[in-house]
């Protein structure tokens, strides 16, 4: 089963066995509550009983939105471009983070509207130059989904042949906050005005224009099935992110979930292959209206609550140092047996 | 006013400038949440405009409570020991934890009923072998709370001068959950019932076992003032640490608090000096009881929410990574003008 070469042999069913390790260890049962389940959840998902996090790379998958002709976000769309640039040149907020928890930063071009510079750090990917406005024609076609899933399914296996034990996603897109506001109207039961929020700021007049949008988006096609709503309504590189997903779990690497847009690809991945979701660790609670409700739709208890809102990946990034004490835990720790007999 | 020689020339009452050099990076205005009301915490307690976050220094006190006598905690008092012991060998959870997020560690004997070998992260501030048991007469002498607030002190400009940017407090001591719950029952306006809890874990009858003795230990002195609450019912720890607040304070160095027991210290450190809580930053809501209650006497909104009851500063320490992230964002990411002028 396990991808790893290196992995110790592995039966499965020893979540019991972790959880009497952990019991043993020098410190009350349960005392490190989420950390605990944090370790079990690592070894679990790499299987192997001595996870590892030291080697995290953060892929943040970049994309434009046609959505954005009709006003949805406060932002003008060349924004994406820039800010692709400036990850580039580490002065993102997710450069800074990134070197501040020592994770790599790898930037996905899914479908950016402008040429970007050839870069060490840019890797080149582009469906399309932005999709198409998705309040009046399907985001993208049959086929550039499929692309745009196989892009994301590529780099995350690049990541970890080249020795991540853990993935972040993160994104950048300007308007993107709309289309996972569709992907999650449309993949929940939950109605439009529920899944539409702030996103990066709104006027009240902004926002009005943002839920005349997607009303208008949703009114145009009924799908409810997870790759034709991709088709309808997603981004580029909501779709690489799902690709990535379910890549990631086939290979047993743990991935961390940032804010509404990778939850929202996220969704789309569980909807499309369950299985994915047993690799996700719910990084943090967003501050976007919707975030809550599709966190519960994916079960999902995120680890952070910080009032985050800007993507890149950054919540993600935040609870990196949580995987590695939990891993730290489960590897260092001595036993309660060790300590008052007088071994340790 | 700066304890820094190296600090920039500094004006006060620029929170404001802060908040305004935060909005004007590449990001929505207030996107980053709780990590930009922390670097501007940061740069307000250090007293400059580009906090420090490098070299952090976790300070574990440790001590013995006569209380034990009573059975208060489902451990025996020699664990203490034991457990300093693992902290030396580097194998406790604060240990791993610390390595995990380059934090260096240091253990102050404040009080631990046992002789304690040399060693070099070890720093020898007995000031006895364990507290009297408060239950049947003050913990301590007048005499022994100003030596223990002394040591704190100490203890925290000793790091400070040898280049801590941030402190984190911890603690080990068996008994020293029921020791704090008088505290905040005598500090607070709680009841002395709420104030009581599971800590490290306890069985129906434990728990009733420590209930009687506190309430035997309450009605035995009636002190309200902190030195004097401190004297009848503190530990070596506790007070060593509320010493530390006081003096990292007023050496403008941000102190982590961990939990319910740390959180004593600092109730206690805010009640003798009001403006040691200018310094604290509330690492996280403990699984213990009276925990809540604590913090909001404090007006404390601590970062993290985990189900931690460990203590060790391992609550502390988990938050630090929170700290180097605010330092970087108001450091290291570019403005939005930059970024849109092509600059970055």
């Amino acid at each position: 089963m396990s991808a790893r070469p290196d992995a110790p042999s592995w039966s499965e069913g020893t979540e019991a066995a972790l959880r009497r390790r952990l019991d043993d260890l020098a410190k009350p049962p349960g005392a490190l509550g989420r950390i605990e389940d944090l370790a079990v959840q690592l070894a679990l998902i790499q299987g192997r009983p001595d996870p590892r996090a030291d080697r995290v790379v953060l892929l943040i998958f970049a994309g434009d939105h046609g959505l954005t002709a009709e006003g949805v976000s406060s932002y003008p769309a060349s924004v994406t471009a820039a800010m692709v640039r400036t990850l580039l040149a580490g002065r993102a907020t997710a450069s800074a983070f990134a070197r501040s928890v020592g994770v790599e930063v790898r930037i996905v071009d899914a479908g950016v509207d402008a040429d970007l510079p050839t870069h060490p750090d840019l890797r080149v990917g582009k469906v399309r130059r932005g999709t198409r406005n998705a309040a009046r024609e399907p985001a993208m076609t049959v086929q550039e989904v499929q692309t745009a899933l196989s892009l994301g399914a590529r780099e995350a296996s690049a990541a970890i042949e080249d020795g991540a034990e853990i993935l972040v996603l993160g994104e950048m897109g300007i308007g993107n906050t709309a289309s996972a506001a569709l992907l999650m109207h449309r993949l929940t039961p939950a109605p439009l005005q529920d899944c539409v929020g702030l996103g990066a700021g709104h006027t009240p007049e902004g926002l009005a224009r943002k839920h005349t949008a997607l009303e208008r988006a949703a009114a145009r096609s009924a799908a409810t099935e997870p790759l034709a709503v991709l088709q309808q309504f997603g981004g580029f590189e909501i779709a690489a992110m799902a690709g990535a997903l379910i890549a990631a779990a086939a290979r047993r690497t743990p991935v961390v979930v940032d804010g509404f847009i990778v939850t929202a690809a996220a969704l789309a991945a569980v909807r499309l292959q369950p299985s994915a979701r047993t690799g996700c660790i719910f990084a943090h609670r967003s501050q976007e209206a919707g975030h809550g409700r599709m966190l519960t739709a994916l079960d999902a208890q995120p680890l952070l609550d910080l009032g985050l809102r800007l993507g890149e990946g950054t919540g993600g990034l935040l609870a990196v140092p949580l995987l590695r004490a939990a891993v730290a835990l489960l590897n260092e720790v001595a036993t309660l047996e060790d300590v008052v007999s007088g071994r340790v």
